[in-house]
């Protein structure tokens, strides 16, 4: 059931096998899983997720290479619902862990917010990441290319930019070592730090010697027409010629609600999971972006797909069997 | 480019980065990849995987339901070929390491076979399985309700078996304990081992003591109409109530190609294979069904992603760096 502030009241006395905090394409992977084991679950998605940010999917099996995340987004999440998951829009606030459930704090709606706590046995992190994007004063400049032909995975995109002049933008000097695996795709690359830190001298040799120019200017605008970029105008006037780019500066992760809970073994933002996606909290899944390993759409659908199935496992071994009981009766 | 024995003597002299064995979910899956990371990779499909045979593919993200898994392989095949992957019609029957690459032999054509001999650095196997149905004199009795309402997978449709009555038929007298798995979706479990198996006391009283009736005579058909299963008549004319059910008599693998290479290591029919896919021999990958663990779509596809990332990273940190020479020589 869609659920909104108008009517969750009907499930905050509900038990949930599964809250999934995320309803990217590892989150409603999950449910679709948890619903179709008979399992009560709750997506809670904030909205304005990575995935939502894809103008088109690339590389995942059986859709067209120009399908849009957001259409799958939608998409997924009609199916969950149809087989009977909960979904809401709003945002996890908090998770406290009961010992044998998590309560689980979550803000409805941005005006006159509301604050419902539901409950559930196993939790679900699955609330990814958002890329960082280059602050400009008109950041719709931004949006009209990010995503177009200025990518944020070199994975999903690097074949598109494939002998293009690109522009790889960073915000820490690490970043830039970015450049020397995007030359694969690409030896036309040009890396801008748009002021945003300093860049020592090994990198800039490693950077001559491989003839990709450094601009440490800020960026003034994004040039182009139709999302087709075409080149970066910086701060003194000078323009950088590109066709693409790959904006490489970190990301932002969802996983604030969890940082107070013990016995989660991180490696750095992300958590440490085993090979059912299970964290070293035995009633914490995580998925995706959120997990250690590739933030491929195909893995976070394949994690929600296993994290679901060890719930169900443990559910159901918890529980008693079901007998034929006329049968029974019968001897 | 489709390959066939018409065209493909094209290809004899290619060294491929890598050759898929199978196109099905998993190895379309990195077929795609590999070909959008820009590496030579050819896929060779036996035709009859056990994807083929899906009527609906109730559980991955972003298609409808009731999309058939053939819809998905012609898809998955057409987009892995638009990429630049090679493709063909064909069984591959053997496969030689010659240290640096392996040399895979292929037998093309029905009648009047031909057996070419493809080169490839890498081997991605993923030709899967094929569950084992009941043998009927008549088998298109099986075809007319196995994937519809006579279902291979419990994870995939138990919830589409729901508190129906059911038969699970078996081969074997282990496979008989998948009723006490199928007893989370229904408890109204007939067991029949279509006269397969010798089934033990224990399992006897088990079953007993949970009413699930046990049926050891061989199955003469199936009955129903429009592929609904209405129950299954027996040799001696006993008409067992069903309206859905399970066949668990275990799988056909299609791994015998691996079977004479040293440093392989197995669980039963499975190869063992590390996070990425990797097997115990550094340049043979495995996805999928053929690989341990879940045997689900969304998982092979995940498992071709990963195959062809790591073998993407193998290659091109073997090779030398491409430099912006335009660049250099102003210098």
């Amino acid at each position: 059931m869609k659920l909104s502030s108008q009517n969750l009241d009907a499930r905050l006395d509900t038990l949930y096998d599964a809250i999934v905090v995320g309803g990217g394409m590892g989150g409603l992977s999950a449910a679709i899983y948890l619903a179709r084991y008979g399992l009560k679950c709750l997506v809670v998605e904030k909205g304005k997720g990575r995935s939502l940010w894809m103008q088109d999917l690339r590389n995942y099996v059986g859709l067209d290479p120009d399908t849009p995340g957001r259409d799958i987004l939608n998409h997924g999440a009609k199916q969950a619902i149809a087989w009977g998951a909960d979904y809401l829009r709003g945002f996890v606030e908090d998770v406290t862990d009961e010992g044998d459930s998590f309560s689980v704090k979550v803000k409805v709606g941005k005006n006159n917010s509301i604050y419902p706590v539901f409950r559930g046995k196993y939790l679900i992190a699955a609330s990814g990441v958002i890329d960082v994007l280059p602050e400009l004063e008109n950041m719709q400049n931004v949006y009209d290319y990010a995503g177009y032909t200025l990518h944020v995975c070199m994975i999903c995109d690097g074949f598109d930019m494939w002998d293009q002049k690109a522009v790889l933008i960073v915000k820490t000097e690490s970043q830039i070592n970015a450049a020397f695996v995007l030359n694969w795709f690409t030896p036309y690359i040009s890396v801008l730090t748009h002021g945003a830190c300093e860049v020592g001298a090994e990198t800039r040799e490693k950077l001559a010697a491989h003839g990709y120019p450094l601009y440490e200017q800020k960026i003034r605008r994004f040039l182009g027409e139709n999302h087709q970029l075409q080149g970066v105008e910086l701060e003194d006037g000078a323009v950088v010629e590109a066709t693409t780019g790959l904006i490489n500066m970190g990301s932002i992760y969802h996983n604030q609600y969890l940082k107070h809970i013990p016995d989660l073994d991180w490696d750095g933002e992300n958590l440490i999971a085993n090979s059912m996606c299970q964290t070293s909290h035995p009633r914490i899944f995580a998925l995706g972006d959120l997990k250690q390993g590739l933030n491929q759409v195909s893995v976070a659908v394949a994690d929600g797909t296993l994290a679901a199935t060890q719930i169900w496992r443990n559910i159901r071994r918890a529980g008693a069997p079901r007998k034929w009981e006329e049968n029974l009766s019968q001897h």
